[in-house]
């Protein structure tokens, strides 16, 4: 009988149903962790419907583990029994590229992702968190405050890095002002995190009743983007743009917003709309940025630990995880979804 | 009689013709300069036809000028008659801003174009270099050595100091790679510039034939971007991307050219296909570049003298401009059109 109950897509186009498996046994350096919660990302709705065109079913999503240790391998030393722990997008990478070297596995050319990568221990693809329990490189294991309030962890292996580490690259801090273009659950972390990190922080939204939450999270103002004046106003003000809008949409009238020489970074993976003058005038910068490195991800955790940021979530049953996903897709939660696993383990 | 002989476009649809006006007295921190030479850019032709659709007839294009001082003003020390001096696309700015202060004039919002902006002293528009001779503030004036060839140093003032800016703000130099895409007259500046800086320089081009006279320019090799086996051979290895391509094009197939975390400049004011995942994966950069200030223009000459660069040009006579302007349009010089203004004087 499989070591594991988990829940995967069978198909691009069924609903996500039980599915036992087996994890492998636990290594030197592995850590083999029960699963309290895991979060839900819109890249497990892609992936699960093979939106990339490169899923290899069945399907296991999910990349914001929370747990605790049960078990850790022979040459493993900082985790014992018992202790919290996290496990985000990455499972495993080369650790002896240039990248890797630099704390930054996600660039590494070999880096195993939590799910649905190819798995070069087992064969197959990797299996991600939707599941009772996981087995990981400790290289790739986090450990979580007990002062936080747990259930909102998960979602920070993800939302919360991703917009945790360019706001930390590019410098955010006291007197500084920064837009937070999107409110959904990248956005709604950014806006926590840069308000944390001391910068002036502004919800840049298309939605004028999202203005009021922005504020709760630690906006200090709110600047609808429809409105023509509003961004008139704002001309020329800012010092960073982080751009969490995951869907095509055109970067044009975000430019003008932007000191000279400062940048807009791009969190989605999505076609935009650009001319070239936007950039040209004033030396603007647009770039990219992905989740974070490990060291960055401890870093990110700790930082949460102090400030006392979590997600805001609404907890479910991994029995109403279509339900759920359909919700995501309409973009009606508040503001990530936690899967609470012991309704897989009952 | 009106003190200046020039030419004009009297219309967007019009050949440009002989078009008498005055330049103004020379104030007290004027120079007036007896034009010799001035090059021929894209940009007057865009003006001339009202491309951008902000023009004011007549328009006199040219902003890449060379010539002789005949008179200074009161408190000009640094100019003396005689001496061969350079205007380029700007005559005024507000002095005063954070950008002037920093020496980037190209970025104050009351910077004056050397033609077809508004004149702040003779109301009405500025009149370029298609002309016998301009009157300018000294500080726009900047010194030529008599050491180079002085017929190929017009187009240093915009497709000169347009290429060099960025390459000097990324800081490009020996033990970098770096791509100048497109062989047109910005294309074939960059090339030269990023050769004398030291760089191992690849022209990347969708035009095979271009190859040879890119590696007489300095290229140490050459990439033909339609070819996905070369893309794919050259993938991850530059420092740096000069985007000299002056119509809408797919950056898409460009951004795997660069190493992490490393920029690819637009120097074109055009629409541009683009998705964010180039970007993202690797935090790579797309900025925009504008001219140089005027200390940056004066470093440019200088560099120009030090390593005897100036432009491959084709010198004709003023009333050949029309003829001229259709090759332009056609992509037919190499790699710009110089007018000798004694043919306006005669």
């Amino acid at each position: 009988m499989p070591n594991t109950k988990g829940y995967a897509a069978y198909s691009p186009t069924d609903e996500i149903k039980p599915f036992d498996f087996d994890r492998r046994e636990v290594g030197a350096n592995d850590v083999k962790i029960e699963i309290d919660y895991c979060g839900v990302c819109h890249s497990d709705i892609h992936t699960a419907h093979n939106d990339w065109g490169m899923s290899q079913y069945p399907v296991v999503p999910g990349h914001e583990i929370l747990g605790r240790v049960t078990e850790v391998g022979s040459e493993v030393s900082q985790f014992k029994k018992g202790e919290l722990v996290a496990v985000g997008c990455m499972v495993d990478s080369c650790k002896q590229c240039d990248s890797c070297k630099d704390g930054l596995e996600q660039f590494c050319p070999n880096m195993v992702m939590t799910y649905a990568s190819p798995d070069p221990v087992m064969g197959g693809v990797t299996h991600g968190g939707y599941a009772t329990q996981i087995v990981v490189d400790s290289h790739f294991v986090l450990k979580v405050s007990d002062k936080l309030d747990i259930k909102g962890v998960p979602p920070l292996l993800c939302a919360g890095i991703t917009t945790y580490s360019p706001l930390r690259h590019w410098g955010i801090g006291p007197g500084m002002k920064v837009g937070v273009i999107g409110l959904g659950g990248l956005g709604h972390m950014g806006v926590k995190f840069a308000s944390a990190m001391g910068a002036h922080t502004v919800m840049i939204t298309t939605s004028p009743e999202k203005g009021e939450d922005a504020k709760r999270l630690g906006a200090k103002e709110v600047l609808v983007s429809k409105d023509p004046e509003q961004m008139q106003a704002h001309a020329g003000s800012f010092d960073f743009l982080l751009n969490t809008v995951p869907v095509a949409h055109d970067l044009n009238p975000y430019m003008p917003l932007l000191k000279n020489e400062k940048t807009m970074v791009l969190l989605g993976a999505t076609p935009v709309d650009l001319h070239s003058m936007g950039l040209v005038f004033g030396r603007k910068h647009i770039a990219g940025s992905l989740i974070g490195g490990i060291k960055e991800t401890q870093e990110m955790l700790d930082f949460c630990a102090e400030h006392n940021i979590v997600s805001d979530i609404e907890m479910i049953n991994i029995q109403d995880i279509n339900q759920a996903w359909d919700r995501v897709m309409k973009g009606d939660v508040k503001y990530r979804f936690v899967i609470d696993m012991q309704s897989l383990k009952d």
